[in-house]
């Protein structure tokens, strides 16, 4: 499995959690300091919202990737009793569904029979075998819920205060939107290139496309705004 | 495989894409304006803000989850391409693996050989074996990105307005944001026990959840905002 196995363990939960909070995190408060801009007159206005938006992106993304990673530790434990009940009282089904498995990638009946009947030697293993091969499913990491609530809010945190920083140092919306645009621009290209690097994407590209959604972002929230406003 | 396949069938990429756009949509505009409405004295910069911050969210994350899945994609493609090639030109290191997989549940080595003999018969069969078993990947749908996009930014979009609506149809910051918390409280509710209903979770304790994300994060925007502005 060498290389293969390498390749997963570079883009780790980690490294995911924190793409997944610093993606939104540098463009959604970006854009809407950037169409705020368009609307109002002072900084104090964009940096209020902005931070008012961090805190609230920070806490719906760090509690709702809680929630997740505890739904799917949930899943896969009544999915784990459900094979077991199964294994235990419908074991001629279950070793059915085994050989329907490898029948669908061409193994003869002999070699279905030899497998299922192996496999129904070990409950453990057999459960095991179910839940990966007839459902999909790994035993999720116990940690991952909390991990993953703390890595993706702190990443969004850090991610959303780089582009309003900039309207601490300026004196108008006008410039804060310039200097936030250009230091934005700039942290999004570098994000985006890593991020393409741990997911084995091309880093050049990768760091385009993420460019471009942030600046899309923050143009149609700019026009938006200043419609509205 | 009959009742797991029906639940598989139940939480779709459609609906699941609706809840991922729907929970931030309904959470993050919602707190914003709660932040605002403790900051600032008239609605009209409430909604400006709010809609630049729905637009932003919206693309954000439409264009976020189009590239996800346009990643998918070529990751699977890439590793086909990967195994194919080895399947090629190291035959027998790609029986090994096919052996240790099932040496891993227990299966004899007489069971191991004729397993890997079998499989190495048809080379698109093996390939598919190695996809699913060895990497976990099964070949995503063709069409999953662009209906991601549209979907998740759809979701944000009409979950975003439902909070902001408040603030249209009432004259000050304080009104808005009571008829705000009330009405979205509601929805939240509403949005949680579905949600929980299709991935088959508790509702009602689901619809809980839910709807404290959602108020945790609005009043803590709320706080922070007062701080600041």
């Amino acid at each position: 499995m060498g290389h293969h196995q390498e390749e997963h363990l570079k883009s780790s939960d980690f490294i995911t959690d924190v793409v997944i909070g610093m993606s939104d995190g540098l463009t959604v408060p970006f854009a809407l300091a950037a169409g705020l801009s368009s609307a109002v007159s002072n900084n104090s206005i964009i940096i209020t919202a902005g931070i008012a938006e961090i805190v609230a992106g920070c806490i719906a993304m760090g509690l709702g990737g809680y929630l997740a990673g505890k739904t799917e530790q949930e899943h896969y434990q009544s999915e784990l009793k459900r094979e077991y009940n199964e294994v235990e009282h419908i074991p001629e089904k279950e070793m059915q569904e085994v050989k329907d498995i490898f029948a669908g990638y061409g193994i003869s009946e002999q070699g279905q029979d030899v497998l299922a009947k192996e496999l129904s030697q070990d409950k453990t293993k057999w459960v095991e075998f179910m839940m990966k091969f007839e459902l999909g499913l790994e035993e999720p990491n116990p940690n991952r819920a909390r991990n993953s609530a703390l890595t993706i809010g702190i990443a969004y945190f850090i991610g959303g205060l780089l582009p309003l920083s900039a309207y601490f140092f300026t004196k108008t919306p006008e410039n804060g939107l310039i200097v936030s645009a250009i230091f934005t621009t700039l942290c999004l290209f570098i994000f985006g290139y890593f991020k393409s690097k741990v997911t084995a994407q091309p880093p050049i590209m990768g760091a385009l496309k993420v460019t471009m959604i942030g600046l899309i972002a923050a143009a149609a929230a700019f026009g938006i705004a200043k419609l509205v406003g």
